[in-house]
């Protein structure tokens, strides 16, 4: 049985395995995404981004709880953290660690950390492989939780079907003006930590700055009078953002979380916007493969000592990068001639 | 006067058309640049990051004001803050306004943010536009907000001759995890808020981890005994990262960060420092525009629908992204043949 055919079969040492592979870029792992591909495209991803402090680690092991616990529709979950930090202090370990002691144990759980070093394009693109891993293995759910205070990390998060913004009570005054970036991206928005004090206050926050983006009534400035006229008729195809409160350490507001994902997939695959959203993650899958492709041709053709009589050049100031790169380009070009 | 010689002068109304030219990307913009370039290479570049809520805005509005006080030295100070929020709600106009009030009728300071939105490449290479538009009109010291939280931002403060990484005490369960990831880039660090409870903590914190990416002290485990060894000799070319304590409502701290940031720049030059992190920024920013460029010339050279019938047998699953862009890529070289 060849490394995929054992992924596919679900076998949790061969994933851990095609993972790794993935991870450094080998050409197995490239040749198994590639095999692999064809059985992807059933998965719910879902992306779970806010910033440091908001508890989403937990919510996403409280929500995966939960799923597991439905019976009924006793769903596969894949949980892939996007973390910042370094391997060298073990910031990913530790994350995975904790995890474990929840979840640890259920074959249909499966929890993979990745940090960020050593990837020369990003996280976007291993992110994207890692799901496609899981997707073909059969998890019914893939949760990609993310730091959402840094824009690579919003952009990962954005990529899923549905992506929940976690915010919580009293984080700061910065806070606010991140909010306002990160609100445009969320399907569903989560105040966690919903027993502290101050959760009206972020509630109503998040409530206005809503408004701002969903508004009900438009509001126009006119010689000095304000007129406010309704807004045209809900559309049964635009979803408005809920707002769900939760406490994810004793589990409350969960199962209606849970609810508010159910919805939102729901919508997505009457209004269309499911396989939408899909191909736009395949598009810009495909274009950071061919950005990371050109990059390789390039370096393949070019000589090094070329290459470095151009940057001396940048480096002494004498041209710029931009004249540089015309300099590079063209003399690739003359010799093609 | 053409726009890059008006800029060179130093003219704030030039200056402020050129960077909307160079965040567009406009050919006025990127000609200008290269003009421009030659005149490049004598500003100091301060990365200042740090999570959301550390009030790192304060902190550098009070540290512009006390370089502009320094009537001996007095240096000209431009501000980019890097905002991860978009401009749909306006976070970054916010930010400016707050800051005018504090920095507002200064000649000497230009305070800029630059909004995520719109840029595909993403925001270090405009940040590094932006650096050389104020490095040529003669701006002393040029700071570089960013927030810490997100690999992006991360990568464009570490491209600063000194990275300042702000904490505070406080901040939440997650803070941890990412202050190692950031912590491996900070040439300076402050605890900001420092009148603040946990201050002690915080900066304990900070402490043991810079231990173990600075050690002092080799520490050997053998037959289950721990052996424990002086670190080599401490060598003058290595720059041990200082903590600084600030409370950026009042100044406090704010002579002694200044001092610190004095002494690392002091540091750079005489160990040669100076001119490599010149060189890795240099390159990479090479790097940017040779990607950039690629990818254009490669969409000049391919039919649409040529490109959209391969997307098409992604989306139907029918080839991986990698599989297509070989295609692509293939496809390509025969047209030449």
């Amino acid at each position: 049985m060849t490394l995929s055919q054992s992924v596919l079969a679900g076998n949790r040492l061969s994933i851990a395995r095609l993972l790794t592979q993935v991870e450094n870029d080998s050409p197995e792992g490239r040749a198994a995404l590639v095999e692999l591909f064809p059985h992807t495209g059933k998965a719910h991803l879902i992306g779970v981004t806010g910033a440091p402090g908001t508890g989403k680690s937990s919510l996403v092991n409280q929500l995966t709880l939960y799923y597991r616990k439905q019976l009924a529709a006793r769903k596969k979950i894949a949980i892939i953290a996007v973390d910042p930090s370094s391997p060298f202090t073990g910031g990913a370990v530790l994350g995975d660690r904790v995890r474990m002691r929840d979840l640890s144990g259920d074959e249909g759980v499966f929890i993979r950390s990745m940090a960020s070093r050593g990837s020369v394009g990003g996280l976007a693109q291993p992110t994207a492989s890692f799901t496609q891993v899981f997707d073909a293995a059969g998890f019914d759910i893939i949760i990609i939780e993310t730091v959402g205070a840094g824009q690579s990390e919003v952009d990962i998060a954005k990529l899923a079907h549905t992506t929940i913004v976690v915010e919580a009570p009293g984080l700061g005054d910065d806070i606010q003006a991140i909010k306002a970036g990160i609100l445009e991206i969320a399907d569903v928005l989560v105040v966690n930590k919903a027993d502290r004090p101050g959760v009206e206050n972020t509630e109503r926050a998040l409530r206005s700055t809503l408004e701002l983006a969903h508004p009900t009534k438009r509001i126009f400035h006119h010689h000095g009078q304000t007129i406010s006229i309704d807004a045209p008729e809900t559309d049964a195809n635009i979803w408005i953002p809920p707002i769900n409160k939760t406490v994810s350490t004793d589990g409350k507001g969960i199962p209606e979380l849970a609810d508010s994902i159910a919805k939102h997939s729901a919508h997505l695959r009457q209004s269309g916007d499911w396989a939408l959203r899909d191909g736009a993650r395949l598009r810009s899958e495909l274009e950071a493969v061919l950005q990371e492709e050109l990059v390789n041709h390039f370096f393949e053709r070019v000589q090094k000592a070329e290459y470095e009589s151009v940057v001396d050049k940048v480096l002494n100031r004498n041209i710029s990068p931009y004249e540089a790169v015309k300099l590079l380009l063209n003399g690739n070009t003359e010799q093609k001639k």
